[in-house]
């Protein structure tokens, strides 16, 4: 590249650039968390939720132990430094110094890791509920090693946990992590019950405020989601408002759905395929499309 | 961190997770296929069937049979380990020690490359499908290097290869990276003739027993699903039943249909999009969704 | 692997896949424009429009020129190369010979670099109206963060920068790498105006031709495509043509809606969810599904 | 590169090539050991050996025995791999079948790990002789991290450990690593006993069959090496032959001495630098060089 | 790795290491600096020395502050953080607390950073040094790139840096590295004039105490070591006592010569090759080996 | 880091560094060799060179050819890359465009590669040598693995090869590389015969202008220097002059010695270790030092 010939100043695109980012609120010193160190972070853990199947091989049950404590070792000191550069998007607290940050992200992290036999709990009961609902799964192993839904469903309990603990934009990383591998996009704000299973899963949104019982089954493309929101004196969203729906235990939503609003899908129901719904409906219930008459060609809908 | 002050005791979860743990079946000192591996054969054998667009450049005719075999003989050599890993799930065999294993996996693998001559003349008729079908493509190589459509038809023609000579586990890890990577989920049960064409693809789901001809074009989010599966005595999903449609040759599917059991769409349809399909059609139907009636707003949808 | 028993006959596979691919252009010695370059080029464009996110931590006003100059300057060199590797898919130029291409590679290289701080401003209001559009969302930190609609729409500016000066395949390669890790997939040809908002995402497919206007909100799963496309003399498709809506400022589109064609939504309408729309609307439109009867129980959708 | 224009035959360089090492017994099916898989094993060996030093930091008391486990048993499923793919080279066996090499390979790795602790406490009083040794080093921390005479001497008592046990090929592998990061040569053979110290290093070379006592210390260039070496009837050397000094305890010697033969250093002495000693000197001695009469320039040296 | 049949108890092995490690002092938390850390700082500041010849190519003079200024400034980052590190190895100070010590490494730091222009004139004095001292050297770029001395002399001039403001071990890190890849061995506290060139240098020791002019030329293999050293009380080296020469501007050491002491070598000398030295001598001496007697084959010096 | 509380002024030493650095040469555009593609090159020659041995295991006949014509691709490209960036340091010729200089690069590499059968043919006698001349060899395989000797005599005939045709910077860049591993410093101005085989090595250095017969051996420590070198009107050394000794066949050369100046070494002699020679001795020659007294204990020689 002969630059003498060009007429490119590059000083004063870079001068732009940086006037531009000087007001815009990273120019702090404070490190933001890492991406790279929540995903190795979240990686390391399915490893421990899953002993055998990811990182390791030839476990034996006398190993096993060391192989766990070493990794949650390192998970608790990665979460710990992590989880202290997530807290300067928390409300301040208290002191708020340096040293009191180090102090909350400790407790948050150890309170994490207690809780982490519970989640493990619950993933295996996903684990079971793939291979049972599914007819092409052949063995649970497939389902921990292949199935979209089972990764996103582990991400969200890991990003629920950390949610409930206060953690701010931590599990909406672990969460978005899944979203990009799998197009299941689970908030961390959601409540699911044990033994939850989404098939196949591209397109699938489930909202902040949802509230999900045991044993639900859902399939692609389905959406819990909002109806509308309210606006504040300013026009800005108000936060924290229960808008999405109440998803009983033992239903199954087949795809293409839409749920919209604080609606309650009653324990049992059936919801069809393509199913559009804006209102609540008793147990059991069995919600399909009347297929609308279909006849001859008028558009392609190429794109 | 200064541990002293915590009271989390590692050591308790540590051993609570080793617990629950053991009775999970992966305490086997059996590797299980490793992800990486397969990732990195499928994208070796992409460099062998797209030879000069991926890994390589500057290919000459004289060296290219070089870095073909050069290629193949990795790609080979990789396979039967895990083939050999796979076949831990497949129904045991005659002998079934560790050099029948081994044989059934060199067996395999060879019958594999083999096809591999039959398997690039299906991928290049996919390729000119996809240049053919799209206004928008300005040439092969393009089509090639940015198309997810090609992608993932190329990784289920593989996966379906190895599934076609029985192997467990590891045709699923090929295509659910396709679908990671691309949003399309094809099942490696499925069968597909030539010249396959799928656009945008986000949301495509085709199922198991799917039989698709020749010169078919699908746009994104269409499922080619089941309408519901019988459950045996235990309450468990029969396995093995034809439950996903027929396609035959020269059928368009535009975005959003759905098109769900053991139906037939006849030749040369073109299925409208959005339309939801659960009955057999006629060869030449033109079937489209008669636009229900749109008034005022009522819902937003938003979450 | 004992060869010896085997019958594989390696050669012979190698000649054949080497025949095969003799006839299908890439064994010129020209090489083509790595995927991976591209990708690289892009993620440290990200880092300069997004300065102290990702990559670089703990930024001063006083650093901050040294590492956006720096990495600006890697930038135009990568991008020079890659640039001049796509020139060879473009219209052959006057001279056209190695030196001419160098040449232009250069001054689109130039021409792009100096509208970076224009992208940058547009890119600015696409994270704003995350934060605004979204009650979810805590901070515009948590949009550049974590948001894949931010994601998507950062990589479609730059791609549309450069399909604007000319450079073929790699803006694709940029937009379908996105679509990749989004589900978001748009076209580096259509033109978006600012402050741009589409949420979750997965399953969008915005077309070539489209024309948005400022402040539009979009949500997972709408398409913006074409109804059907013209057929030359040859039975090919005519590329070029106007086939794409026409989205004016301030329009919503809930999620799962379809609009085809060459069509108008005016200015301020909000399209509801699922609808299907080939006709134009006029300004301040309130499109929505009278969602069809659902009755009883009928087909289970299940795949 | 055009290459049109060329003579280049590569396809008869590469048959050249073929042609010569067909002969050259490497064609075998057999894997070799990996070089980097045995450099990183002995790696790992050196984070077990220095727990917190190298690879880990902020142990605890309580987290200790994890991360030792885990690397140990990684540790132990690599040698075990390298061990049977070295005993390739080693005198065949009894049955001599993939399974036994298999079961020898356990067997000698499992014999390597109980000795260990063993080999702890060894370089344990190696760091403590350096730290005492040398007026330089500031505290036990500085030899371990900085000292090439620590690396080359814990590398040595690995590989001892494993020449022991029988294993071809490994143990050289790992003293070779160390020389070619040190300049210090030490046969895997050679015997060498507690509180060794070799300070600065580069260019000492300590022959297989030496024996050098407790406390002993060396400088950079001093040879233990072989006076002649008789040869058999075909006139290669005899192999086997105890054939370099024996140092016993307590001796030091200082920087650029030769001692070369069967010969004896007693109890106690010190060998000043440059001596050139092919004779056995009894305990307590002091050996010096007479500097020899130095006068006017004669001769540069330089290259 | 059938371990049924195996009698290792792997956890008596890992308690053994344990246990011994336990009373080792390296159980603190306190983290140590890492040397991949510290010896990728020094490449980044062998950039900074060297712009152009090491990672970065095709810089202009527009650019130049731009790659100098990022890489600077990751380097004064990672430089705080390890120096903060070592200072654990300090003698305590003041306050000592955590924020103390953190204050201490950043003034370090930026003392440092401040000599830089300095040091770069120092090693521009050496490289032209080596050009001229090698009728073997082409270029001053052959220097740069290719000769050891170069290299170990610019890790020397930055760890003196170091090691002048009080930092502990990492100047022995940085030296070490050079020493391990050259066979270099400089003491950090030792002083070296401007226009320093060793020639070859495999085997050269400057010890801690040494006191080097200007334009100072040096052969591989040459020692200029202590003589002795006095013991404590307690029979420990008695540290930080004038132990090593004084060679003076101008003088010349061909390979092999080893000069022992805190002798002189005056101005202008010249010692020549395996001269031996323990006594200062005048300015512009020659001093040379007296080859002696060489006769009849006596003793191989094989090993 | 807070850098409010600090004076350093970062733009100021980023300036001065910048200014001394503009007149220092390298601000040209002309993109030097990379030390770590020519080093990568280096390695794929070895690859090429000792099949089987290193990269590549379980090649069969069958295979061979694909791996190896696959790697001397490569070289093929890397070498004619790096060899124009050197071409830059050599005389200036006709054109010297940069189609003349890329022209002239291709013509060197395709020479080089055609030599490369009889370079093997040279290394492997240099293999056999090594398992003949050492006792402590078990097996060739263990040679070219572990051998320092052979590492660096490999890498030597490579870069001869390139010196022959005129390459500038590179052969030096590939014999430092291994005198950086092995401490071993050939010129790859040298020439050496077949059969060449140096035992440990380290500190061996082989001047510029050393003309070395057949079957020669050499151990640890010796040098082949010159002896002074005149200076031009001008002061600087004259380049170019025959100034290292002539070696000729089946010589044997001892630790430690010395031969300096152009003298020759007659046929089938025996140079004894410690030895410093400066004049010829004619064949069968047995030269030995004459052990000087060695008396009481008077200097250390510790450091």
């Amino acid at each position: 590249m002969t630059n003498a010939e060009r007429d490119l100043d590059l000083a004063a695109v870079v001068d732009a650039l940086c006037r531009a980012n000087h007001g815009c609120g990273r120019s702090s010193a404070e490190p933001l968390p890492s991406p790279d160190e929540v995903i190795g972070m979240m990686e390391a853990l399915r490893r421990v939720l899953f002993p055998g199947y990811f990182g390791w091989s030839e476990l034996t049950p006398e190993t096993l132990c060391y192989h766990l404590g070493h990794t949650l070792d390192q998970v608790r000191r990665t979460m710990q430094t992590q989880v202290k550069r997530g807290l300067v998007f928390a409300p301040p607290q208290a002191d708020g110094g340096e040293t009191d940050t180090q102090r909350r992200a400790g407790a948050i992290t150890d309170a994490f890791v207690e809780r982490l036999p519970q989640i493990q709990a619950l993933v295996a009961s996903d684990v079971q509920a793939a291979y049972e609902g599914d007819p092409a799964a052949n063995s649970p192993d497939e389902a921990i090693f292949c199935y979209p839904g089972v990764l996103a469903v582990t991400n969200y309990r890991v990003a629920h946990g950390l949610h409930e603990l206060g953690v701010p934009l931590l599990p909406r990383m672990i969460t978005e992590h899944a979203h990009s591998t799998t197009g299941i996009d689970i908030h961390p704000g959601a409540t699911i019950g044990a033994s939850f299973f989404i098939d196949h899963g591209t397109g699938v949104v489930i909202g902040e405020t949802c509230l999900i019982g045991d044993r639900v089954r859902i399939y692609q493309g389905v959406t819990l989601g909002a109806k509308s929101f309210p606006l504040d004196a300013d026009g800005n969203p108000v936060k924290g408002i229960m808008r999405h729906p109440i998803i009983e235990d033992d239903v199954i939503i087949y795809s293409g759905a839409t749920i919209l609003g604080r609606v309650t899908i009653g324990k049992g129901s059936v919801i069809g395929g393509n199913v559009w719904l804006t209102r609540s409906v008793p147990p059991d219930s069995r919600m399909t499309v009347q297929a609308p008459r279909q006849d001859a060609f008028e558009s392609g809908g190429g794109i």
